[in-house]
């Protein structure tokens, strides 16, 4: 049984009634917008995904969770946000595979994948919207302002080898953990919990989430991820492997990452990285954060203490 | 005097004051997120504009208006939607050129210009969060959702001789029209009306001022538009212009849009539209348009109704 099946057990049935609202609401979602809509949408909202965000959202509620309304809407509108960045991410990255399948901007184009994703994120808005609550807006709209700006940052950044673990480290908290950490202060106003308080346990699992993704980007294999190893390479992303890599090989620290061009080469500096011992090291760093995350839960029931602690080992286990 | 002008006078000192803080706040906000982004954001905030949107939101609450935070945030809110839906227009289009000034996708690229829209439009919603109004969000939300499919509308139609003008006048409430509805409804809310009385104003003037935008994108001149004539055809998109031309020239209705791809080429077949006549007759429709909105308006106070009706004149004024 995966870490996340577990973390659905031990959340009781009331979990899974709500996950299964959320499946159901974003499928309504996404349907009721036209054709070219529901297909590109419905495509991206439905290829799968672990749904880490909102079962986030409704363990933070409380375990068992509150069965409302609102956070359901929550947990899809944090969804939604999510879906809307994947489209507009893979819009400015060109990339043609997301979890194996063709991405929107491969499939209907730049103009078709920018529209939805649009689309996506104002559909989160007016779900939020559903529940009256003006904090969640708040929380929902301030995250999202941050992904922009994480976008933003690693455009900015493209391509520069003098980037360093901080800064690494601050693109990652914009582009990724504030989403986690939205989930947990979203989920937490709808359990009636001071929505601060689980804000830092989602914000470092959401960067160890990142952190280990961009292990994986390195290690592949792309069977497991869907896409060529060393894509973050070929699109100029600096990721902590390879900052790492660069202080134990001068050969890689001397590296234009402009000239690697092609999946052959990404490739082999893929293989040079993980040559070094890197990934171990950054793994490392992704597993002290989750331990971090855990020390950080307030005082919580022992069941959804639990549920949460089993989140952030789920974080992991796909790169056990 | 121009029109706007005037409805600045008849709003009296608080319009003014409220659009002064409507400027500085969006100053603020453009100002308070990075370089990259401030650069970006602060070109397309403050390239002018009419502020023709945060103007109605202030009408639209009472003449005088109430100089409550919330209608500050409305407006802003609003606006900050504009702007998003411009850069990524841009971004669809490869505009070169906007109100004269290069866009954000010709000086910072489609990255920075799809992730500076991304922001401006988390930014709508996270000031209108502020003013913590549950039914703001919902029409604001539902405004950027149909804004979305309009531009998903526009791209699928693309080139497609067949459309005709119902479809035409769909896309244009989608695109444009849904906007300056918004704008009335979370006026109205601020200002304690009913948010649906002023809805169909909003509407038709802003269909009114998408049909009028359309013709100028014809006749030009383009040191007037700051863009070349015809931009619409080389983008494919059929307008009431040819639509309506095409009924009168033969040639032109048997004209393949996706053959035309200079600007030259453009120039040619926007005189030959003006030529048919069309241009008048799209006009004439417009201006039904804003005399139906005019008589749409409900009971209200003197001075509210006159200041919106000079603000429906003004939509009309540019075309004078």
């Amino acid at each position: 049984m995966s870490a996340l099946e577990t973390v659905l057990e031990a959340g009781g049935p009331a979990v899974e009634r709500l996950m299964d609202r959320v499946e159901r609401r974003m499928e309504a979602v996404t349907a009721g917008y036209g054709a070219a809509l529901a297909r590109y949408s419905r495509e991206t909202i439905h290829a799968g995904g672990k749904r880490l965000r909102p079962l986030l959202v409704c363990l933070s509620a409380g375990v068992p969770p509150p069965e409302s309304d609102g956070l359901v809407q929550a947990a899809v509108a944090v969804e939604l946000v999510h879906a809307a960045t994947l489209v507009h991410d893979d819009v400015l990255d060109g990339s043609a595979l997301r979890r194996g399948r063709p991405t929107v901007v491969a499939s209907g184009g730049r103009k078709m994948a920018t529209a939805t994703g649009d689309l996506l994120f104002a559909r989160a808005f007016a779900e939020l919207a559903r529940g009256r609550s003006p904090a969640s807006v708040t929380v929902l709209s301030r995250a999202s302002s941050e992904l922009a700006l994480g976008e933003l940052m690693q455009r900015a950044d493209a391509f520069d080898g003098a980037i360093q673990v901080e800064r690494y480290l601050q693109r990652c908290r914009l582009k990724t953990a504030v989403l986690f950490r939205a989930a947990c202060e979203l989920g937490a106003l709808a359990g009636g919990i001071p929505s601060t308080s689980l804000a830092p346990f989602g914000e470092q699992i959401g960067l160890a989430f990142q952190i280990l993704d961009d292990v994986l980007d390195v290690s592949g294999p792309p069977e497991r991820t869907g896409k060529p190893r060393g894509a973050d390479l070929l699109d100029g992303t600096i990721t902590l492997p390879l900052i790492e890599a660069r202080n134990r090989d001068p050969e890689l620290a001397a590296l234009e990452v402009g000239l690697v061009r092609s999946e052959r080469d990404a490739g082999t500096v893929c293989d040079r990285i993980a040559a070094t011992g890197a990934l171990d090291a950054v793994k490392e760093r992704a597993l002290a954060l989750v331990a971090d995350a855990k020390s950080s839960l307030p005082a919580l029931p022992e069941r959804q203490r639990a549920a949460l602690e089993l989140v952030a080992n789920g974080v992991v286990e796909r790169y056990a």
